[in-house]
């Protein structure tokens, strides 16, 4: 790992709602976040990522430890928090902080909580630091969703890290050309499915490719469509 | 309307999608927008805005142009609209020219465009200026839903517009005693049912109270469960 070139990176541990993996595939792409890293239940779908995730690269970790220090180790990442407590630093503070590391600025790693109930004691307690996003006003919502949250953190550290922008001709941002595809494009039902197999055999290759024994190997992922609860 | 207190607005013009609004406004709320400006098909739910509601001002025109006149007359905004577009500012610069205006920012409504297809040449014609959030790397999306993009320029707003920060105690927002509620919270389905009729009703009153004359008083609002196609 190059530990001179700046990287976003998202953590998640048992993320339970259906759609959620696909829709922050698809906010991490566009903030430039190219390895999103699961643990614990960490079989996913796509849905909602409008083919994003032909760009974003998926780790799998069984344990959010492992996770943890693989980031840290062989990513030389900062593992970021993102929840509201006492310790946690205004997200604009923390931008000021990343811009003034320019041009090192350290690769972080964004722990986003579970839905609902944010990030528990033992999670907070594997962060380096703490970010939260202020709220204003007499009004404030207890929490924003995730994907929310996500869009404005990611964005934010991808300004101070000075990514290089996505060229925009007229209304339109440029998008690459979009990796191999072994099947064309039909239904969106259909391609959704096809996306989801093609998913599971990257995730079942990089697994493999990893040689990450802490994975059992006894017990393949089950088919996509029956992963989640809807919650 | 005092001009020298800096507000946020959120402008939303036939939103078609049925929990947008809710979403929008706990969104809304959290970064101090305190009214939310609906056209055209200005009947909403509010699934999902756990509550945000209560706190939240909806003002509803019956056309564009309206709504588009009284924020710039009455409340002396500048109209932003979030938008991917040639002549579009990034976010990042926007919020370095509205900190700029410190301590007199003036005004703005955040002009959202409807799902999937943005802001038409029209809508687009009647902005003061556009924004767009930036994306980064070579993999990135066409666009951000409708709530991350409202989350990212609605923070950067509240920040560069010094808005004051809500206080926090140890893990949570302290959130304002909540405005008077006429039943007492039961199951979330009836109370949710229970908060769109209390919305519902808020809209006719206000409607009256505006004494909105563009409005169809003819054509009563139908049952709010009737109001969006699912799309």
């Amino acid at each position: 790992m190059d530990e001179t070139t700046t990287r976003a990176y998202i953590l998640l541990h048992n993320v339970s709602k259906k759609h959620n993996v696909g829709t922050l595939t698809r906010i991490a792409t566009a903030f430039n976040v190219t390895t999103i890293v699961l643990t614990g239940n960490a079989h996913y779908n796509v849905f909602g990522c409008q083919g994003a995730s032909a760009y974003a690269k998926f780790v799998h970790k069984r344990t959010l430890e492992d996770a943890v220090r693989w980031l840290k180790e062989d990513c030389a990442c900062e593992i970021v928090g993102v929840e509201i407590d006492e310790s946690a630093v205004p997200l604009p503070d923390a931008r000021h902080a990343w811009c003034g590391e320019q041009p090192n600025v350290r690769s972080r790693a964004f722990f986003m909580g579970n839905e609902g109930h944010g990030l528990s004691e033992r999670e907070i307690s594997l962060c380096d630091k703490l970010v939260y996003i202020p709220q204003y006003g007499v009004g404030s919502t207890a929490s924003l969703n995730v994907a929310v949250a996500a869009g404005v953190v990611l964005s934010a550290f991808a300004e101070a890290a000075a990514f290089a922008q996505c060229n925009k001709q007229g209304a339109k941002f440029d998008v690459a050309e979009r990796p191999r595809r072994t099947q064309t494009r039909g239904f969106a039902e259909d391609d959704e499915e096809r996306e989801m197999r093609i998913q599971a055999r990257r995730l079942a290759r990089e697994k493999a490719a990893h040689g990450d024994d802490d994975d059992d190997i006894d017990n393949p992922p089950p088919s996509l469509d029956t992963l989640f609860s809807e919650s």
